[in-house]
């Protein structure tokens, strides 16, 4: 994760759709900040995203931040 | 997952059966944002749809979705 | 999941055991929705039934239910 | 699980630890709910006591119904 | 785990590093709850202390149990 | 981990990006708790760098984190 970046501004988002986008950039993140090299990613995304666990387990990382994004947002009410 | 498309409008269900199913939609399309190709995602589907800890983890993913869900609607009381 | 049937009408139980109750009944919900046919989840039951791994990661779904459903009756207090 | 036998009367415990002991014992229900032979249980038990990833998994399950005990009883404050 | 030790007097800490030192004993507790004999604890510990997903899922517990006691502490502000 | 070094102050950051690397903070530091070992985390850390389901399971301790750090900040706002 370069430091200088600025990726994440605000949890607020226009809708409720918006907010699920920004909670699969926060998943991604997650893995990006433990493996930075892009190459490598690109190689283990083939991996998992042809696999019914791997695609799961990301769905669930999903969830987890797209909780605290709605909350953030009291649910777009 | 395809941009233009609205697919998530709000949060907000008529009642906890559809905030469920609202739960399930969101769950796939965790999984679909990772694996967009609809043909590998029904082979994959064959795959988990008879494996035990797959049914599991899929049902974790829905469960986490529904407590978005069902707190977005103040659990519909 | 058969749409039309009504098979969740209220997170509201009169007390905390039907509560887990109801958080049992969601968990095996998400699996149904995933694996609608009957006899390959009996088969498939057999085998995590059978299994520590399974019958744990079982509980752990119940557990996000259960949150949510206590949430929702405010911990019957 | 026996349907007419009380085995969770209340989430309010006198303490933090008592917290924990409840906590506990719904984990295991949630076991017993899937799988209510108890010498297939003992059997398991033997299993997964002896692995590091079945009790670091048993120890998470726990963690999730003692954040609903501990939000039940207001953190005993 | 011995019933007449008191091991968890508080969920209330100082400040959020002795809340995270709290998490970490609440996580080892799950675990001896399960396998109380701490030779067999001794040995498993070196087997998970020496595996990424060992590790990670020790984390992931930890974490859980760290976001109870904070809510618990309001988040010490 | 060292108990004399103070390594968390506060749940409070400037902004969610700082909160979120104060997820992976805590999230490492669960990690290091269990493997005080650097040689061995270095070793570990390649493995599970270059492993889909190790890289995921890491950004879902993140996500846990980062749920507790952005309720303490109240997201921001």
């Amino acid at each position: 994760m370069e430091k200088k970046e600025i990726w994440l501004e605000s949890l607020i988002t226009k809708n409720p759709q918006e907010g699920y986008e920004l909670a699969i950039k926060l998943s991604r993140m997650g893995v990006k900040s433990t493996q930075p090299d892009i190459e490598v990613l690109k190689k283990l995304r083939k991996e998992y995203a042809n696999s019914a666990s791997g695609l799961t387990a990301a769905s669930h990382v999903i969830a987890v931040n797209f909780q605290t994004i709605s909350a953030a947002n009291k649910y777009w009410k």
